[in-house]
């Protein structure tokens, strides 16, 4: 028999998470014994649990123990994580420590230290006495990378956090419920956002556009709630056709009739940039004269486009390079205070996997499959909102200007 | 070989008759001699045709004539349509004619006789020299029932009647749509139909509700836009819900959180009205004092509830035996110009059975398939809105107040 | 300050239930205090809490007595429950007892008392020393109702009975699982129950028929795997039309080819069996050879169709009279162990209004919308597959014929 | 009045090109004469069509022009396409003609040439007296871009030319369709085109590997009916951590449920093959042994995997520049006969921007709009299947291995 005691505490049964600390360790055809328990006897106040983990092999309980540290477990007895050098480039030892979204803290030479740029599915390096979060990719050949499941703490989201706000409005993802009213609570934080300097990164598919979205989402970034605008190639291409001809996708959408040779505007428009030279030249010789693009550029929004193999063109902002155009997204979320995402579930997973758990993020789709996706692949904090998104543009912007 | 020269005319082109004339010809395994063909010159000219089908069985041409007659063929040689009696009630002779959606004359003793009450499925029983469409369970013993397929004349309804305006709205389904473009061609059309004093039936589920479209359709009924409401138990009980104790499904829809015991709000809303006695009673002693059924019995606008097998209670309107439903349903449809079906797979289809062909029938639900279901089963000038309900009806109640 | 000392025991933490109790104080604008908490230290072991509620107002304090009340905790103070008589029929006092779909017992004269046919959204009554679930509308005057909180016990169901089995499968919802694993398990579980004799009723929507599983769910009910079909008059028009014609809604099912007439197939159909006089006199005839209906008749398994507003014909089984209609759904669901449901919304929500929550029940259809809506709506226990609904009967069949 | 004379012939009728035509001219604000019409007398014979377009600007007549050459319209009269310079790299004229899929000729000096690398989105450039279609990114300055409306003729697909075969099929896109009988069909198809020593390229996305396919996506590689595999990182991911730790997205296929650190388990997959230096290297070393990847390497089947915005890793394999992933896609994608796209929107669109219209393409998902989102896009040809995926394969490998 291999046991272990851990020990957690926070608000334990508010969040789910003393259900999942007994699903896994059953789970991992392991038993339990609780050792302590103490509840919160209050909201405010915080429950704390110390149990053992009992395993037939030694390999349950490790599976055990390393899944339990993702909801906050930690052993009683505190080590210093253990290091080992990545042994090439892009590659490191296989018991490596695979982040979460979730804030997280390493022990090293006694000293708990926080892990900077947290997301998922990134290792953890020791260097110069720091933490950091690094995609497979960046880790250089000798790189200290944090491996087994001593000195980490992991912190999960607590819902407790903002109860009867935020949180609670994830309950349930259905497109039977009054949009009014979430538009309204998103309205309102953006406000205090805003009011606080913080940072609102919005994320965007073309549908945007298609649906009509395009003057309001121009009115959001005219009024300074939007930071950043991450998307790709076919919102600008799409965005630059509306303004230079009226149409979307080759639809007229003053009339929502699709009109003659609309099917080559996208092309044209793509041809018109790259004759300028850029999006910006464009706008500075007077060719491009109103859109989402054209107010990034008055505005001085910084939006990143990125490539994707159905890209006709591209314009030449677009970053065909994607490792290039993956680090330029992680840099304009870096300190994002609220991210929200419209109709794009390609741009929208990317950014949930960049972001960490206590960034505010909206999603924004008619098809609720979208929504329940971005939850389903880690990004638990989503809110997902089912609805047309050129309405709810058309409302978002409308609330705020009030 | 089996021969017969059958001839149509009319916008054969514009509305893709003549491509499904030679597939059917095709499909019945059968050959076919165009003998003339006249185009229509111009946009306004209709085209003619006259063309032989031949056939290796006397049954095949059976069938392709049957078919061909729904797209506006028929002999060139007239003759009166065959009536055999009804054998027994609800039981008709094989070879009955099945109607469709569209307009049909029956020759009779020399006469063309247009069939009233047109709808799909139904069989035409000639009485007192008149042509009547009939459903099956409504037949007697001895009616007189169309047979065969001479002496009938089926005029499919030609997209080119309103070219740009409403016909081309039904080009593609799809959720990338500027849903406003709509909404001011359908709140026009309504504009229009309301001062000839047309009539406008909206059919509803109960999603306008939990949407948070309520008081928006509540507005449309005060305003004068709604003759007839059709629906079931449960867009009345929520409603009824929602205007006593601000809830739909037990959600408040003004913060858009599940709240206490709101499991029971819709049961506690039919106990209501069953004290009362009735949902106009209840308005009439005071209990009931907003929403669409307070505002339906104050505007004095008729409503259908049909029952379903779902539901709860039922309210004491709340029609649980579905031939006395459908019977109503059909009455308030009789002579509608315009046709506004909200979120109600099942309730739009059952409307989409009983109208003619030329009634603007508009569907609007957040799913693609049941927009494209309602076509697919012969509803075919129906024209698809993918959006949020509950914004459509904000949009459209906006539109019309300005 | 008004408060009151509550108790539960149970599996509080494996089923979320702890966290829905902290969270409905909180809801009700309450607060607690834990004054005794016992943690099951195993996974065998039971927990046990005694909490105080404290709130500002007598009303909250009620609120929150009666949402925790459905969660399993009670007063320690025991006293009967307070019953009121109806006022007039389908009528019953404001502060009635709405039941939940969990087993409840009700205490009556010191006696705890389990209340009989339990289903959600009923009222309670005590008759002849016995607790009975009543439909609101068969509520007589004069009717013994339970009322408010007091006397009443609910036994949520908890999760960890059959961990790692039924239980697990229902974690997610989405279109992206592997089914063959599924259709393994259920498989499995039809064997146990049919072995021991057990009932497994079927809800299937027309679906079935249009992607091809008749032949699948024909040999399901031939090996005895199908106790009851619970359905409406699509099905079974469809599936006549099938044996009859070989199409279904007009489409020819061995080739996929829309066919000559077929629009008209299924009134021909129906035609036919009113012909006969009834379903079973058309088997017995031996007008109707195959199909699901046949089998059906044949193996002596009771099928109820119930009627809906967008019904054809109907054929004379179909039960126009929902309140009829739904007696018989009732009547066959009473003491199933298994409940499976095709591809029909509407009839699978009726049924899940119906069913205690210890039924074992599958929801299957290809839009996850549908299978999310059922959970919603109160049948938390269903477990949902989105998939093909032919190809899923398909499966079914083979693995139970190995 | 301006006006130009334009002639077409082919199934003018049977393919809708008429009406087209019809609704372009009035579209375009301008009306026609018919001069002279021939029709096809019988199912064989081409119909010819002479017309006569009036407009009264110029601009209007040129957008008639331009959009009734895509429907196979020509102007009576024969002149050499214009050809301009191109201004610099990636740039064209203005008056650029934009390719459509469908197989074009342009006039020069004299002769007709037919375009190679016919695709949609592109301009045609004539270099040593070839017409070539080239992506506005490959152009470079001084290429010699053909231009305006003259001298170009496109062939529309008539769909007349398997009419009750595959084009058929095309008819509906619905989730109510017995899959069966399309799987049978395009076996059927698959296995013509293999004894044909015909190309078939799938193009799949990871939800094959979620939902079980993998298998049976292996079985048809080693059976010879794959030429080359079009993908993206993620299905290469997860088919390698599926077959190196039996999990896909860490749920266990086998028996349905989530696995302790399974969220981990991609990430060790990439780490694992970047160990190894390459797919080819790990099936070399004998680390990978089994999957859709292994099988591909072993069967000598090439296969690309384009990066994209939310890829993890990515593995060694994965073009991360995308203009360099796009070609290759094409050049795979060359004389391919066949194209079967599973579950992935991203990938499909992108195949159908480079395929021309005459490739059989066939779409599988199990969300109905992604189906009709590539016939949107102009990949008309594309015959859509809404079912599940991991079914479907298995379905189709037992289709073929029979």
């Amino acid at each position: 028999m291999f046991s272990e005691t851990v020990q957690a505490e926070g608000h334990l049964i508010d969040s789910d998470i003393l259900t999942k600390i007994f699903d896994i360790i059953i789970a991992c055809e392991s038993t339990y014994e609780v050792l302590e328990f103490q509840i919160g006897k209050t909201n405010d106040e915080v429950s704390r649990i110390l149990l053992s983990v009992n395993s037939k092999s030694k390999e349950s309980l490790e599976q055990a123990l390393g899944d339990l540290l993702l909801l906050g477990c930690r052993p009683i007895e505190e080590n210093d994580a253990h290091l080992k050098p990545a042994e090439k480039n892009a590659c490191v030892p296989d018991d490596f420590y695979s982040t979460t979204n979730h804030r997280t803290t390493v022990r090293h030479q006694g000293q708990w230290l926080t892990a900077s740029a947290q997301r998922m599915d990134a290792v953890i390096c020791i260097e110069n006495g720091q933490a950091i979060c690094r995609k497979l990719r960046d880790v250089k050949k000798g790189d200290s990378i944090v491996c087994g499941h001593e000195g980490i703490r992991v912190m999960p989201e607590f819902k407790e956090r903002d109860r009867m706000g935020f949180a609670f409005m994830s309950n349930e993802i259905s497109s039977e419920r009054r949009v009014e009213t979430s538009v309204k609570k998103i309205a309102e934080m953006m406000r205090q956002i805003k009011k606080e300097k913080g940072k609102i990164v919005f994320v965007s598919g073309p549908v945007v556009i298609h649906t009509g979205g395009s003057i309001y989402l121009s009115q959001l970034i005219k009024s300074g709630y939007v930071s950043a605008l991450l998307s790709g190639n076919a919102l600008a291409v799409h965005d630059i056709e509306n303004a230079l001809f009226g149409t979307s996708l080759g639809v007229d959408l003053e009339h929502g009739l699709p009109i003659h040779e609309g099917h080559k505007n996208h092309m044209r428009a793509i041809n018109t940039i790259n004759r300028a030279g850029s999006i910006p030249e464009a706008v500075k010789q007077g060719i491009l004269k109103s859109g989402v693009m054209h107010d990034c550029v008055k505005a001085n929004i910084p939006f990143i486009l990125a490539g994707s193999i159905r890209d006709d063109g591209p314009l030449p902002e677009t970053l065909m390079d994607l490792v290039q155009a993956q680090d330029q997204y992680a840099k304009h979320l870096q300190d994002a205070h609220m991210v929200i995402c419209l109709s794009s579930m390609l741009h929208s997973i990317a950014v949930g996997n960049m972001l960490p758990s206590w960034v505010k993020t909206v999603c924004v789709d008619i098809n609720p499959a979208v929504v329940t996706k971005l939850s389903d692949r880690g990004s638990a904090q989503a809110i997902g909102i089912v609805t047309d998104v050129g309405l709810f543009v058309n409302m978002l912007a409308r609330e705020l200007a009030n």
